[in-house]
This record gives C-alpha cells, sequence and structure tokens, in this order.
C-alpha cells in the first residue's frame, strides 16, 4: 500500500482486534499491545503486524512499540482511565498527530476534550441512534 | 407533546437510561423495565415514566408494561441474548412496530437480521468512526 501509516492499538479486546484486523488487512502497518496475550490468539491469520504484551502504560513498552513514529495511535482498552493516560503521553511525550481514545463513561468524555484527547464514546453514538430510531417512527406516523 | 409515543425500554443501565431520559424529557410516554430496582435511582428527577422491576424474559412482565400499546421498544440490557429474546417477542407476540436491539457481539448482528430485528451494534459503529479517522489522517497527509 502506497503511504501506508504506522497505527498503534492499545488493547486488543472486540474493538482493537476488529480495527488491527482491519487495518492490517488494507496494508497499513499495525502495532497491537494487550497486557493478556491471550487476547492475540483472535487476530487474523492474515493480520501482518506486531503484537506486544505489556502494559501500554509503562513508557518501555510504548518505546517498544516505536510510538514516536506513529501516525496514529487509538486506545481501546475497556478501561478509560488507562485509555486517557496511554493517549496523554502518545500525545505530549511521543508527539503522535492523531489519537483517538474510547470511552465509556460520557461524562469523561469532557475531560478527555480539554486535554486535548479526541474520544469515541459507543453509549453515545448508540443511543444517538436510538433516537434517530424514533424520529424516524414518528415521522413514518406523520407526527412530524 | 402532541401525539408523542409510548416507548419501552428494557435495561436501565447506561444507555437504557439515558435513553429514557432523554425521551421522557422531551414529551414522550416511557416505561422503562430493570430487573434491579436500584438501577432506576439513576434516572433525572424529572424522568415522568414508569418504572417496572422485572425479569423482561417474562411475558407477565411485558403485559405489565403495556407492551401491547407500544410505539417502540428497546432491548438495551447487557445480555445479548436476552435483548434478541424480548425483541422478538415484542415482534411476533406483541406486534410492536418498531423494536430495535442492542448487540454487543458485532456476529450476532446476522442472527438478529434474519430474525427481522434491527440492531445496534456499538462495537460496530465505534469501529467505523475509528477507522474514518485513519482515513482523514491519510486525507490530511495529502495520500487520497
Amino acid at each position: 500500500m502506497k503511504n501506508s501509516l504506522y497505527i498503534v492499538i492499545i488493547g486488543c479486546g472486540r474493538l482493537g482486534l476488529y480495527l488491527a484486523n482491519q487495518l492490517s488487512h488494507v496494508g497499513h502497518s499495525v502495532v497491537v499491545i494487550d497486557i493478556d496475550e491471550g487476547t492475540f490468539d483472535h487476530l487474523s491469520p492474515d493480520f501482518s503486524g506486531f503484537r506486544i504484551e505489556g502494559d501500554a502504560t509503562h513508557i518501555a513498552v510504548l518505546k517498544e512499540a516505536k510510538l514516536g513514529k506513529a501516525d496514529v495511535l487509538f486506545a481501546t482498552t475497556h478501561e478509560d482511565n488507562v485509555n486517557l493516560m496511554v493517549a496523554q503521553v502518545a500525545r505530549k511525550v511521543f508527539k503522535v498527530p492523531h489519537v483517538l481514545a474510547r470511552v465509556y463513561d460520557p461524562r469523561r468524555e469532557q475531560v478527555f476534550d480539554q486535554l486535548g484527547i479526541e474520544t469515541i464514546c459507543p453509549t453515545s453514538v448508540a443511543a444517538e441512534m436510538f433516537l434517530l430510531a424514533v424520529a424516524s417512527e414518528r415521522a413514518t406516523r406523520g407526527d412530524i
């Protein structure tokens, strides 16, 4: 792939796994980090990236992942606080240009925002889609 | 609210709670069902709907919620199988016109789809948003 990106993914749960497989498949250089080596078993057989077993809140682990070279960091662990910490370190210490973190608790989105970290909250996104369904139901009934 | 909808929400976790508060706030008639009464403590003080403590996989509980009158059912518990079961009962037995279920496991979306149940998978939605971020990063670098 011409000009592929170097992408580091923290967390190899359902979301991290999906992203790692997809992004590797389309030709990006992917490094996935998880504290539990067992999660790597679910990576696609054609996953061509690197796997690092380790705690991403340790600078040494991020250095091993060559985070300083990364174009993108995705923080997708199940712990909002871990995602926040790693995302901040990626921005401030490693100067990663594009950092995105998952947050479960919508109330934390504001904190992340104030710290300049872009976030995606699956609960908020799902909620918006449910609310759109209500709007469409009303439209179907000719109420709006 | 003119022509408000009658909406039954199964599960009062983060998503169910948000939907119940929002939909009640804008004037819809909302019934929220959860097996754990404690979850209702987080409902907004101006929530004007009904709360039913009970197991939504029991027909009696759904009857108590007057599901036959509902315009919309949202199944938002943390159990995909519970959401699937309740969503099916709502469609087939109670003939609810608009049924939407949350599924955590994207592999289950197909099963739901075959059973005619509309689903929202927060993981898939979040993944798409992360992938869009990669596309935008490449666009920023002038690669596409």
